[in-house]
């Protein structure tokens, strides 16, 4: 039977058989993969009918409270994903990174959707922008979930990590995902969405599958859809300029081919330790998955004197990897995923080979261990050589296995130039000890690639390796990888979000965003604002305490107290010399201590500690003499779905007696739910 | 003479004479227009090969200063600018506008940069990543700017705040500009052109213009280039999928058509504030510029019950206003652009007639002041209204001219649907004095639009208006509005650089960014840090200092004098009681000015004032008995070009006895450039 697709709730067969999927180590048939007779217009509409409100009626607390309890309830169903991965070539630590990966992606953005956005369906980035004199006109950017849905178009090399990696900040930013798989490898994201599904963890309709061919699913999208693609350039190219795609707006996002490389710097000599990294980790970046990452080394740029060097080193251990089953504990290296993508690679070799020589492997054929070399997908992994670094086509012909090309350098500056014939890039690293090395190669690299790493011994150990994209760095590249950006923490969130400037009264924004903004009404009735639990407290809620009279003794005790005995707060005529104070001033820290002084509710309430502060400035000196005030507002609050307790900020102002301000902040404190 | 190009440095008259532009009141010869025979291949080497470097080693504090300095300098030329403006049909108020408007965006960037970019030519996005356990890797976002030319092709309507307002983001992230300005205002912007290069401020390479048609530059571009577009949704697509710009993946940005719609509240009624502040704003974007602004008001969304009564207002303000010569003070609205642009407009209002009613204005014809109507621009402000809300006509055909159509709703659902019918706008805005009401059409509005405008009784005098974009705030929308963002502050600068995921030990990320990060080399030897100059300052040069043991009679004292008698701090039954403590704590600014008391040097010195203090975390409770060691590593150092200093930003850490910290935070310093 063909794979299912999940649409519009329900699970639903194609109208034929469609294309048969073979084990990657056996040959034998797995499932057969067609989206024929698919309404891809009802699952757009579905997304965007139920799914998406759904999602939008939560706040991003919410949805990251899911996106945990989704990773948790994957982890219980490694194994079967482990298992399963194995028929699509994949080794014990080849499933791990797809899987594990994939589960590392939904927590991470779980813990981020916690910590960095808001318990709200509307966030706000950047500060407040005054835009008048008076004070009754100012900017804020907000940032909205669009009501469209995200499809999803995954490669075959991740059939698990991809939808994930993807699926996590569409969720957080309430947006339904509509996911696509690559044929070869259906099966695998089929059973994970089947996981996902049974769990009845996400709202129905936020995720559906589309397990075949995208056939028209793009012409039912519109202005507030997007498009996230992983694949070839090619498909890239025909996507973006889409008619609907171009006529409609609809935003589209690519990660395509990537010809990165990792550079050797010049301060390795054969033996020494960055050397020995350099080669270990161009042979792990070779192998792992069999080469099929989007983020492995294609060219190793090596100083020319060592190309011979680097060659043998690296085949010496390559010649230590087995090749074979990747149930096999003893095998390193699996098959590729598909018959196809071998004949992919050796057309992608054949064409390399025209500029380079191959010095390690056998491009015709491989040893294999446990498995029947000609019915499964194997191939031997292949280290080739540049005939000169002027040969184009190591920088163009991407061969997506277990392939790479050493080329020699001369000087720092045209490795550089080489790292940027790849015409942009995922990833690039250099490994080097020399500090002046690597800060050349990372800036000359930077405006070329997504990702740079810089690999040394004291970073060898702990190292995530080139390969690797992290939920919380940005995946991407410019140019011919795409020109997308992906996961980066909350940076992938707000590539779903809308951001649109709202201009009105301070009060118009604060009863957009849900924070206080300065000139928002105020509210000083008592009870003291301290004396409220975060389900009593609205913000605007304020206090205003004072005056207090600052005496010359306060400072002199202060200074005595603390052990501050700066000139400018002990020596009148060295304070006065100073150019920014008339004689001695108050320390900063004591007006602050003066200020909770006065706002401080001594006996035991609601809340519980001040855990911090944030935009403290001074603005204008404090003199004895001097009497402050403080006005203290709550600004915003932040209930914690899994405590007693949640966080309340509160916008602080120190004024002196004629009205001017002498230091601004935010107070960070815990307070209580409910009142005791 | 036809208008001549600014090519690789040199003004360059093209081969042909090409197109005559003419005077849009007298429709007398201005110049002609053509790049025939320009060397636009020339023009992109030349940007790429001497403008990028130039701007590349000057850091964006430098940048930040030319842009004052060009502001200021135009500022001085305006007059002439105010002129010229009048023969494309522009009022003074109009010329203001677009003069005074793009001078603005230049002084606006220009404080923006100096105060919220580094004085380096690398600049950190976000925070560090830690990404090991034992601190030896970790990860930093970086924008880099990329080594290629921005090319800015600009709409006939904004010749001189246009170019001016992609310039200044362009400049400030250190990439060169290639103008390309619309063929009937491009004197004026050759003009502003002539008068930027020949001040001499900018360095060499950094502007060009390309006065007349694109031709093949954009087969120049690549990979690091960029294009960003302003004009009509179809150029938009005829560019977008130009086979270089796929190719080559060559970013491309585009401000395109919008219909643009202000709703009228339901709770207006005829003779209230609100309803007069609606009328008004709609006349006045309808006529200003002779509404040939991609932001005016389109779209009037009016509760059907008040359709009447707005039209009926609205035709009375609007026959008020005389149309004729801009030089005329009486006169209230100039004439077109340009004959073409009549005809232009002719076109749309025909189409918008087959499902509206002209309600005020002659289509065919306008009485004019001061001019001749056959061969001046001219065209009456035309209000139409709309046969039913379900016509199409109103939600998609743009008139470029002093046209606006009203269209009758039922609720507020109903006001947000109409809106997004527009598929994308720039800006929306909704007229009320009611807070729900606001809040549903902001909140459903934003999705759709770039900019949400709330206008009210408080913020009317001080608004900016529904037209008016702002250089803090982001200027662009989505779908048919092309969904591109222009300004918004630094965010305009982040959409040319480049962002990379820089991933290495904290040596090496505090190496590139030029900031200490914490686990990076610290510099312990004498003198102590604050007897040392801007200039002498190091990052990561550091003291420790303490231990300080905190008594309970500290605690006492400090509660005496600040008067924060907060029960955590003076009554041990009730802390202990508290979820967080164990019993008496100090007081968390008690902890801060312990600290300070630890590494402030008394003596007279560089170190001038501390000014502020960021992210302060209490991250664990310091009881009595407890003793404290800070350490201060300077983190970042920034001189001020204008003053005798600058600002240091040092990390503290304090630690208790047993090594667990109890707050971390960045204290804010003034410290002088040179030592006394």
């Amino acid at each position: 039977m063909p794979l299912r697709s999940l649409v519009a709730g329900r699970w639903v067969a194609p109208d034929d058989d469609g294309r048969p999927v073979l084990d990657a180590v056996t040959g034998e048939r797995v499932t057969s993969v067609s989206a024929r007779g698919i309404d891809r217009g009802g699952m757009v509409q579905y997304g965007r009918s139920v799914g998406g409100p759904a999602l939008r009626a939560l706040t991003f607390h919410q949805r990251a409270a899911l996106l945990k309890q989704l990773g948790l309830h994957l982890r219980d169903h490694r194994d079967e994903l482990y298992q399963l991965s194995a028929r699509a070539g994949a080794t014990r630590a080849d499933a791990r990174f797809d899987v594990d990966g994939g589960i590392g992606a939904l927590l991470s953005y779980g813990s981020r959707g916690r910590r960095e956005l808001p318990d709200d369906t509307v966030a706000t980035d950047g500060a407040v922008e005054m835009l008048s004199r008076g004070g009754s006109f100012a900017g804020q950017h907000v940032l909205t979930s669009p009501p469209g849905v995200a499809v999803q178009i995954n490669a075959f090399n991740f059939p698990v990590w991809g939808p994930l990696e993807k699926l996590a900040p569409a969720l957080l930013a309430g947006v339904p995902s509509i996911v696509k798989p690559a044929v070869s490898t259906a099966y695998l994201t089929a059973r994970l969405v089947e996981i996902v599904d049974a769990a009845r963890i996400l709202p129905d309709g936020s995720l559906q599958l589309l397990a075949g061919e995208a056939g028209d699913l793009l012409d039912q999208l519109g202005e507030q859809d997007s498009v996230w693609f992983t694949g070839s350039a090619a498909t890239a190219a025909r996507l973006r300029t889409h008619p609907v795609v171009v006529g409609r707006g609809v935003r589209f996002h690519a990660e395509a081919d990537s010809l990165n490389c990792s550079v050797l710097g010049p301060d390795a000599e054969p033996g020494s330790e960055v050397f020995d990294l350099y080669v270990g980790q161009l042979v792990t970046e070779m192998t792992v998955k069999a080469g099929q990452k989007c983020t492995a080394i294609r060219r190793a740029l090596v100083p020319e004197h060592l190309v011979d060097a680097v060659a043998d080193a690296a085949a010496d251990r390559l010649s230590r990897i087995s090749v074979g089953d990747p149930r096999d504990r003893e095998v390193g290296m699996g098959p590729l995923a598909s018959l196809e993508q071998r004949e992919e690679v050796r057309r992608s070799v054949k064409a390399l080979r025209t500029g380079a020589v191959v010095v390690f492997g056998d491009p015709d054929g491989v040893a294999v261990v446990g498995a029947d070399a000609d019915r499964g997908a194997f191939v031997s992994p292949l280290l080739l050589r540049a005939g000169s670094a002027d040969r184009p086509e190591p920088h163009e012909v991407e061969a997506f296995g277990p392939v790479s090309t050493i080329v020699g350098y001369r000087g720092v500056d045209a490795a550089v130039e080489l790292a940027a014939r790849g015409r942009g890039s995922l990833v690039a690293s250099v490994v080097t000890a020399d500090p002046e090395v690597a800060r050349a190669v990372v800036l000359g690299c930077a405006p070329w690639h997504g990702r740079v790493l810089v690999l040394d011994p004291d970073d060898a150990a702990e190292s995530t390796g080139h390969g690797s994209p992290l939920p919380t760095l940005v995946h991407g590249g410019p140019g011919r990888a795409g020109g997308g950006e992906e996961l980066g923490g909350i940076r992938a969130v707000l590539q779903h979000l809308r951001r649109t400037a709202l201009q009105g009264t301070p009060a118009t924004l604060a009863a957009v965003t849900g924070r206080w903004v300065a000139g928002a009404p105020q509210h000083p009735e008592p009870p003291h604002p301290f004396r409220k639990s975060l389900r009593e407290l609205r913000i605007g809620d304020c206090l205003k305490a004072g005056p207090r009279t600052v005496t010359e003794q306060d400072v002199q005790r202060f200074a005595e107290l603390t052990g501050d005995r700066f000139y400018a707060h002990t020596d009148p005529a060295a304070a006065a010399a100073n150019p920014f104070f008339d004689g001695i001033v108050a320390h900063g820290y004591l007006v602050l201590s003066l200020a909770a002084g006065l706002f401080v509710d001594p006996a035991p309430g609601p809340v519980l500690a001040n855990y911090g502060l944030e935009h403290l400035r001074f603005r204008t000196p404090v003199y004895p003499g001097d009497a402050l005030t403080v006005t203290l507002t709550c600004k915003a609050l932040s209930a914690r779905a899994d405590a007693d307790h949640g966080e309340v900020c509160w916008d602080a102002v120190v004024t002196k007696q004629d009205g001017e301000i002498a230091a601004t902040y935010d107070v960070l404190t815990l307070v209580a739910k409910e009142p005791a």
